[in-house]
C-alpha cells in the first residue's frame, strides 16, 4: 500500500457546465476511486494554500498523480522546485494527459514536450508494446477507448527507457502514450488518455493502468531519499 | 560512397507471376536503382554460391541490405555466423521487411521477434517520431504507402537504441517500423516496409530513408575492425 | 517468495581441490544459503540428466540463476532453446561472472560478449551508479571485494537497459558489472563478481544483491507467458 | 566542416596566477586550436555582452562547447533559454568538466547532476566502453591522463543513450565521463576531461576526442529546424 496524492487543476469542473456535467466532484474523484481500495489516497488542487503540496504532503506521498490543462503557469515555482526534488529524492511521478505540457513535466524531461492534437472525439486504442512490463499486467492486448482527443507524433521527449504503450488514433495518428522514465531515484510515467469531458478514467483498462502504475513508480524499501553527494 | 551489398532470398520472383510482374529483375534492383548514385552496390542471392556471401565480399561489404520471406531455413548457419560476425567487427545491417523473421535478426536480437499480421492492402502511414535522427533527413512529417501489408504490434524485440518511425495501419494497429540498434561495432536498422507484389521501394519516401539509412549505418573511418579481448 | 532454481555447471568443485577448499558442497551452496530464507530454492547441475533443467522444472521456476565457467559448450542446444524459449515467456534470469560467456547469455545478448580478464587477486569497489534502483536497495554506495579476478572493458554487450554497478580494479580497469535488460517477458540480470576460489558469495554486499535480484527480476502478477502473435 | 562556437566562462585566467600560467590566453584558446583545423571556430565568453551568444551567434553555430565553472549562476536565464531552445532545434552542444553543474546542462537532463569530486592530481584512465561509435574513432582502448581531479559516482543523470566512456581514478573510483544523449533534434556529449591547472587539452587523446564529438553532434544536412507541432 501506497500513499499517494492526487493533484488536480480543478477548474474546468467548476468553470465549464459541460465539464461539471462528467465530473461533479472534480476529474480527481474517479481517479482517487480507482485506487482507493489499494492506496491511501488524499488530493490537492491549485487554489489549495501551496497548491496543496507543502513539503509535509510531499514528504508523506510514494507517488504523485498530476492533472493539468489550462492553468500551467499558475503553478508557482517555488512549488514546481520542491516537487521536483521530492521526485529526484525517489517519488513515483504519474502525469496524466495534457500535464505534458506542465512546468514540472517539461523539466523533468529537458524537451519541449510538445505534440500535435486534434479534438475529434474519434476512437483511439492504445497496443501494449512491452507486455511483461509491471504497468501492463492483467491487460489485453489493447485498451479501446471510443471517444477521446488524439494527440500526434512528434511527441517531444527524451526517447523512453522504457516503451509500454503506443496509441492509434481514428483520424490518422499514432502517439507514445505510455512512457517510462528514471529521473534521480524516481519513477515517472507519464500517461495520455484522459479529458475533461470524456470519462477516460471510469473506463476499466484505464483504472487498471493507474493501479498498477502506482505499484511500479512507489520506492522500493531501502531505497535511500537523497543521491550521493561527496567531496 | 559506402561499398553495399544487397542480399535477396529471390524465390518469390521466379516462381510467381504476380510477384514476377511487379519485381521482374528481382526486388533488389528497385532497392539497388534507388542506392546506385550515391554507393557502390552489389547484389548477392540466396541460390548464389554460399548464397553470395562469401568472406571476401563480407570484408569488402560497409553495409549490407537483407530481404528475406519464404525460404528463411535455408539460409545456412555457418553464413549466418559469418554475416553475424562481420556485423560485430563494425558491418552496417538493414533488414527490411519479412527480414524480421531472419535467422541473422533474431539471433542479433535474441528474442523470437514475434510479430502480428494481416495481408490487407489497407494504407500505411510512417510517422517520423524523431526528427532529428540522420535517417529522417528531408522527410515530411509522415510517409504514406496507399497499399500495405499490416505488421502490429506486439513485436517481440529488444528495445530500441533508438526509435525513428511509427506506423499507423488503416485496419487499426500500430508498429514499431523504423528501430536502430547497435551490436558490437555495428549499426543495425530494421525497416518494415516492403511487400513482394506492392511497389514500396518505387516510392521516394522509402528510397530517401533507404539512402539515409546506408550513410548512418556504415563504418565511420577509423573504427576498429575487431573488439577488443586480451587476457 | 519467488520459486528459485540455481544452475551450476559443478565442475571445478569437484575436480580441483583449491576450489573444493572454498566450496565443498559446491558454488550453488552459498549461494541457495544466501536466498533461502526468502525463496523457494532448488538446484540442478551439468551432469543431471538434462542438466536439471526439464520443461517440469523450468515451468516452475520463476527465476533461474546460472553459474558457468569452463564447460559452456557441453550445455546442450535443446536445453539452451528450452531456456531461452522460457525467459521470453517471462522467468527472470541472472547470469553470474563467467556465465557471460555462456551460450544461453551470448544467445540472449546477440554480441560476442568479449571482455578482458586477469586472474591477480586485487580489490574490485561495485559502485552503485543508479542508486534508486530496486537491485541496490540497502546497499551502501559501493561494495568492495578484498580479493578479486579482473574484468575489463571493453565488454561486448548491447546498450544495457539500466546500468546499475560499475566496477573499479585495483590494477587499473573498470567493468560494467551490473547490467538490467528485458528480452521478451523476461528480466535479465548479469552480475560480475564471483570466482571459483575466492568467496564472494559469502560478501554480506553480495548477497544483498542477489537477493534484490531476484525480487526484481521474478515476473510480476498478471503476466502473460506468451507474447502476442495473431494472423 | 561545422561552424563551431566554444563558449568559456573565463574568469579564472584572469583572476588566478596558476590557472593564467596554464591558460594565458583562456581555456578556450587550446580547445580552439584542436579543432581549428577543420572547423570554422569562434569563441564567445561570460562577460561578452549577452555572454557572447546572441541570437545570430547561436543561429550560425552547428556546435557549441561549453566551459563553465565557478560562475554557472551568472548566466543569465533569458540566454539560457535561447541556447536551449536552440539545441532542441538540432545545434550540437559538448559541456565539458565541471558544465556538469551549469544551468544549461541541467535543464537539458531534469536531474540535480550531482556528482563527486576530490582534487588530488591522481591518474584518470578513460576507457572506450563503445570502441564503434563515432567518437571513440581512432582512439587506443584507453586515454591516460597522469593527473587530473577525481569525479565520481554516483553522478545523478539520465541514462545516457550511449556510454562511450568510463573513466577509473587511482584513489578508487569510477565516473561515466562520456555520455550521449539526444534533446529536441540536438545532439549533446558530455565529455568530463578538464581542469583550470592541469594541461588536459593539451592531451592527444583528448583533441582528438574534441574533433570527434564536433562531427558527431553537428547537425546533419536536411535535418529541420523546429519539432513538429500542428493544431
Amino acid at each position: 500500500m501506497a500513499d499517494v496524492t492526487i493533484w488536480n487543476e480543478f477548474r474546468h469542473e467548476r468553470e465549464d457546465d459541460a465539464v461539471a456535467a462528467v465530473y461533479p466532484d472534480g476529474i480527481h474523484a474517479p481517479i482517487a476511486d480507482a485506487l482507493a481500495d489499494d492506496h491511501a489516497v488524499r488530493t490537492a488542487t491549485l487554489d489549495d494554500p501551496e497548491h496543496g503540496l507543502t513539503a509535509s504532503v510531499l514528504d508523506a506521498t510514494d507517488v504523485l498523480l498530476w492533472w493539468g490543462h489550462e492553468a500551467h503557469d499558475e503553478v508557482r515555482t517555488e512549488v514546481v522546485d520542491r516537487v521536483h526534488e521530492r521526485v529526484l529524492e525517489g517519488m513515483g511521478l504519474i502525469p496524466l494527459h495534457s500535464s505534458h505540457y506542465s512546468k514540472l513535466f517539461k523539466r523533468l524531461m529537458g524537451t519541449s514536450c510538445r505534440l500535435q492534437y486534434r479534438e475529434d472525439g474519434g476512437t483511439e486504442r492504445l497496443w501494449v508494446v512491452d507486455p511483461g512490463h509491471p504497468i501492463a499486467d492483467g491487460l489485453d492486448e489493447s485498451i479501446e477507448l471510443p471517444e477521446s482527443e488524439m494527440y500526434g507524433e512528434p511527441f517531444d521527449i527524451p526517447e523512453p527507457d522504457r516503451q509500454v504503450f503506443i496509441s492509434w488514433f481514428e483520424g490518422g495518428e499514432v502517439f507514445r502514450s505510455g512512457c517510462c522514465y528514471r529521473r534521480g531515484n524516481g519513477r515517472i510515467f507519464y500517461f495520455r488518455p484522459g479529458h475533461e469531458t470524456y470519462p477516460i478514467y471510469e473506463h476499466d483498462g484505464v483504472r487498471r493502468v493507474l493501479r498498477n502504475a502506482v505499484d511500479w513508480a512507489a520506492p522500493t524499501e531501502g531505497s535511500p531519499r537523497t543521491f550521493g553527494e561527496r567531496e
